[in-house]
């Protein structure tokens, strides 16, 4: 076995060593400047040779810190498709892992309650403030978190307040807007939207994307949209009638993988071919868009995963207003007319 | 806007309202028993009062406890389909705000030294203990947190220590069996397997439950195997040949769902349809499976995470051995030779 110690040197393995008391020892690490020099050489050595760490609780006591971030997630996700949040959550985690920091899931036991979940987390002092998402209109966070002082940035736009919040985001109408140039450079000559149910700043951008482009571009009409929840079933309900609209030669943009899976299975029903019959675009590149070759738009997690924790970790820099980043084009086999040959 | 206090009330303002020194409101949160019963009552009713709450900082000091539980999670996801441990992460996450207690997801910078990060979580105090996944053989981990006394269950047998260690899994085996049993009642004639390279004690166990079922049933021989890696250019590279083998009329058994989503694009590749023509069966229900129509093994996570969390969270009772869950087979498209009416 190992020479280790078998369990860590606790601040009174120091104070015997040391021959000093506890509150010594305390203070050498928090208030060296109360501590005796001649003594202050003889603990820090004994600290060294023990491999005495001062306990995270100690120093947080001392600098009101905890060390950790929240992150709220989203309760109500049984039955739905996984979002790209899921693959943030992860990313957040690999990024503050390398960058000396934690994230700290939480779910707020009711939904309607968010704040609720937010000052527990809080009154535990197990977070320093807060990373939001699923941002929306007559969001009450970004206000209450500011009231209190308490740091936060968010992935999403601050709806309500753009200007003096942090917060980084991707454009997505300018992703669906390249979607659709692309689809038209491809061949198709009609291209439909499929979206989530208007009030959800997050898709009516998207679809705002796809009616400029749409129009600019004379390839389709306002009324050859859908909505959905993002739920397979409902999408593929809500994809049938997009699919008789355009037809074979015609294509579809979705504001998610989800909704994207729906129009699929939609095609398939209909006998024809995704891509070479009709073209399919989602969005967020998730499972569901590599599984079933979905031509989809990738938000950069890394570099928002990267910038959000900078803006929390900085927090003497000037307060960020928002960053704007693009999303990419993934070309895969759904927005193709000719046969892509499979992968060797 | 609201009539609550703008911050939170600290123990000093508890300490004036009440005219007493700070340490004596510590003295009545942490040892109520060294202050006199007047000055008790009055300081309670402060306490009360402003909605004073200890920061867990200060409770941490006393009761040594975190609060959360730490949770690694593998670094080398990027480029491989979502697996089931991403969902075990948000299923965990929802089910330890239900009971008061918290995850904390870490990453080892450095995948072949995962101690290193233990100890770097436990020196900084954000965990009492910890959740192990991806157990294995030659698995460092279970005896590094024995010998130091440290909280620990997995999910995942505790393969080097089954009997001595609290763990949670599923029966993998007997899983595999249910479905080629099913496979067979369907009507398919031969059934193939597809893994992991041997040595995943997970995915091993799959394997035998494969071999065992097709040897019972005579639907099946040693040579019909083949392995790849969690990915799926890999996986449709390796499933070519066993589509070969099984031809029309036969099915394949994969150790996960993004093998069997390799195993659904060799089946197109050859003008073949998934279900109609060769069987498929996945593991672990992700959203690969569900968007492709694949019949799959279902772990049951919610009860894994809940039986989990009770092991940390009652570690008074019994040092629990293993518990051993069985897999539940969700029927879909890609295991029936009859076409199922799509959804309405």
């Amino acid at each position: 076995m190992s020479t280790r110690q078998s369990h860590r040197a606790t601040i009174l393995d120091v104070a015997r060593a040391a021959e000093v008391s506890r509150q010594t020892v305390s203070n050498v690490v928090n208030s060296p400047h109360k501590v005796a020099p001649d003594t202050l050489v003889r603990v820090q050595a004994e600290i060294d040779r023990l491999g005495f760490r001062p306990s995270r609780a100690a120093r947080t006591l001392k600098q009101e810190r905890a060390g950790a971030w929240g992150l709220e997630i989203d309760a109500r996700g049984a039955g739905r498709l996984g979002s790209v949040l899921d693959a943030f959550l992860v990313e957040l985690t690999l990024t503050s892992s390398r960058n000396d920091t934690h994230i700290l899931p939480f779910a707020a036991p009711d939904y309607r309650e968010p704040i609720a979940a937010y000052e527990e987390v809080l009154a535990s002092r197990l977070a320093d403030g807060f990373i939001l998402t699923d941002t929306r209109h007559d969001d009450p966070r970004p206000q209450w978190l500011r009231d209190r002082g308490i740091p936060f940035a968010a992935f999403g736009r601050v709806w309500d307040d753009p200007t003096e919040t942090a917060w980084v985001d991707v454009d997505g109408a300018a992703g669906v807007e390249t979607a659709v140039s692309h689809l038209v450079d491809e061949g198709y000559q009609r291209v439909a939207f499929l979206g989530w149910p208007t009030g959800s700043p997050v898709g009516d951008d998207r679809r705002a994307g796809w009616a400029r482009a749409v129009d600019r571009l004379g390839v389709g009409d306002e009324a050859w949209q859908g909505v959905a929840v993002q739920e397979l079933d409902a999408a593929t309900l809500a994809a049938r009638p997009l699919v008789d609209i355009v037809g074979p030669g015609g294509a579809i943009v979705c504001a998610s993988d989800a909704l994207a899976a729906g129009v699929w299975r939609a095609v398939h029903e209909r006998g024809l071919r995704p891509g070479l019959d009709v073209g399919i675009v989602g969005f967020d590149d998730t499972d569901a868009a590599r599984v079933l070759g979905l031509t989809t738009l990738r938000q950069p997690l890394t570099e928002i995963t990267e910038r959000v924790l900078a803006i929390l970790l900085n927090a003497q820099t000037p307060p960020a207003a928002g960053t704007v980043l693009h999303p990419e084009l993934v070309r895969r086999s759904s927005s193709s007319r000719t046969v892509i040959p499979p992968a060797r």
